[in-house]
């Protein structure tokens, strides 16, 4: 099984795609532990706009079974690297409106600088390599785009 | 009246201290705009210890309306330095218990750059600027700790 060899002790992480909408106090509450003073989160969401083109609505998919792996990996790589209490990373999945969230990362730490670190470090880790699609809607018609864009 | 020449003509900011618990979807809600891709949010909560020592509840005191002011003008120089669309700062005051959250920033933007730099820089203005208080408890005692600590 991919990671197993990587598994991460801690009971304050979750690695999750679902199609169900994203609640960011859900997660911060999966990743605070009592040692921590700082919880980090970063929230992405539709934009009504890409390259000054309008847009009415993204769709994502993803290989879930793989994206689950690939974002434990990467919350591992990260706990480690910047000795946090916990990380959560949870994506959506299927046709969101404007404004609606596609995805939420939250990261846990006993001081603030170690949680903006990773927080930050974790996403740009999502969207090099975790396999999730996403259909832009304009207008006048639709296009996919491929993972690590936006 | 104080920063009334800076006033934020973006509906998208709050800027409170408040004695209820504090939600971070509330925030989240709050600087959400239909222009925005990402929102970091900073999330302080009660840690159980300082400095190795024990800590069992914290207390938190502000002068209400000179810390809404004060996080008003630093709304206000963060929105301008990162283009936001909006920030929110709610601190919350009275004694709180481990795990409780203390304070929560969140900040809005199209991109994920300029929201995680706002949010940690606001985070460091507050910490510098705003006034409040904070008294730990300690198994054995209690000592007040100035504005900028922790």
């Amino acid at each position: 099984m991919i990671g197993q060899s990587n598994t991460v002790v801690s009971t304050h992480t979750l690695f999750e795609v679902t199609d169900q909408p994203l609640s960011v106090d859900d997660l911060v509450e999966v990743v605070l532990t009592e040692g921590d003073g700082a919880v980090v989160t970063f929230v992405g969401t539709v934009r009504d706009n890409t390259n000054g083109r309008k847009v009415v609505a993204l769709e994502y998919e993803a290989y879930a079974e793989m994206a689950e792996a690939e974002m434990h990996r990467i919350g591992v790589e990260v706990i480690e690297k910047w000795k946090l209490h916990g990380i959560a990373m949870r994506h959506r999945t299927g046709k969101l409106s404007i404004g609606e969230i596609s995805v939420v990362i939250a990261t846990s730490a006993p001081h603030r600088e170690a949680a903006f670190e990773a927080c930050s470090e974790a996403l740009d880790l999502l969207k090099a390599r975790v396999p999730v699609w996403k259909k832009e809607y304009f207008e006048d018609g639709e296009v996919w785009v491929g993972q690590g864009a936006g």
